[in-house]
């Protein structure tokens, strides 16, 4: 096997991608000068090297404590809690929220073995420990283990005297309704907020 | 910028992928161990050392000439004209073909200030004055510059005593009549194969 069929082979293992867009983008890399493909190596070869996580909240970072953990300008009384590090640029990009953040790792998932002890639970609840924190957001995927590891969340900060909260379930903004399954449909029927006159 | 979003911008920018399949792929790889990103670093580092055109047919090949060039228990009596390299390795997964290629390195696009001069046609005239070459397959793309460029090199053959074909043009297969477009229906009536009694 040539270096060229190595390298398709290796881009069609990356989750997304199949042969053929793996083929596409070799070729489109050997056409273009060998810059491009150099400076995507280094990226790579690099990579592990200058990322690592930040040590309060877990998200991936050049610098520990991450930009967002040391960033004074932020409101530090809320805490808003996610499954991955990626899921932090995800909510970063709503431009919604600007308080922190706390990297679980993961969510708990008997099936795969993964129990709340496997999760950075313990690092969370010494954070809430520290007092400055006065609501935890439990923005864990809508699924049943992201529901299921913040129910947990919920149980385990019933004692301490912060308020918690749950991302909203419902449709999605220019969805349809035509195209909405059933759950989704219903949960955004449960939780219908009120215009005018409802209470 | 840190080392993690510089890698999603690079893996952006390649060809049919966007910002949030390039991210999927970069945390994917920070998750795996750092063996797998460097492997891929190395292929793409040396991609271009490694790769080169072979000098009889023009195709991708880490040995000059390359492998389908001097491989003797092809028909090298045959050649398969095709526009870029990648559509040497498209016509050899088909498994149909076993003769030689040649690859024009693009085709003529007078918008695109592409004449036959820039293609490797005089190349391919001087490999059909080699006298062993019987017959050209015409694989340029069935798009307005292949066909232009297959009708220019079945012209420029004319003079010669090989036989010219080019590929056919029709259904594709497990496709469906109501999907098919208009022009690809009249190709294919056009060009319908006699099953019996029709000559």
């Amino acid at each position: 096997m040539n270096a060229l069929d190595q390298l398709i082979d290796a881009i069609a293992r990356l989750p997304g991608l199949g042969r053929k867009s793996a083929a596409r983008i070799s070729h489109h890399l050997l056409q273009r000068d060998a810059v491009e493909a150099r400076r995507l190596a280094d990226l790579l070869s690099h990579l592990h090297e200058r990322i690592r996580r930040c040590s309060i909240c877990g998200s991936y970072t050049e610098h520990d404590p991450c930009t967002i953990c040391t960033d004074t300008g932020r409101d530090r009384s809320t805490v808003c809690v996610v499954e991955q590090p990626q899921d932090v640029s995800v909510m970063e990009r709503s431009g919604e929220y600007h308080g922190l953040y706390h990297v679980l790792g993961g969510v708990i998932a008997p099936i795969d073995g993964v129990g709340p002890a496997d999760l950075s639970i313990g690092a969370l609840l010494r954070r809430l420990g520290g007092g400055d924190i006065r609501e935890v957001i439990l923005a864990t995927n809508p699924t049943v283990e992201g529901d299921t590891t913040a129910l947990y969340l919920a149980r385990q900060l019933e004692e301490t005297d912060v308020a918690v909260s749950r991302l909203a379930l419902g449709l999605p903004v220019g969805g349809d309704l035509e195209y909405a399954d059933r759950l989704t449909l219903a949960r955004s029927l449960r939780g219908r907020t009120s215009l005018r006159g409802i209470e």
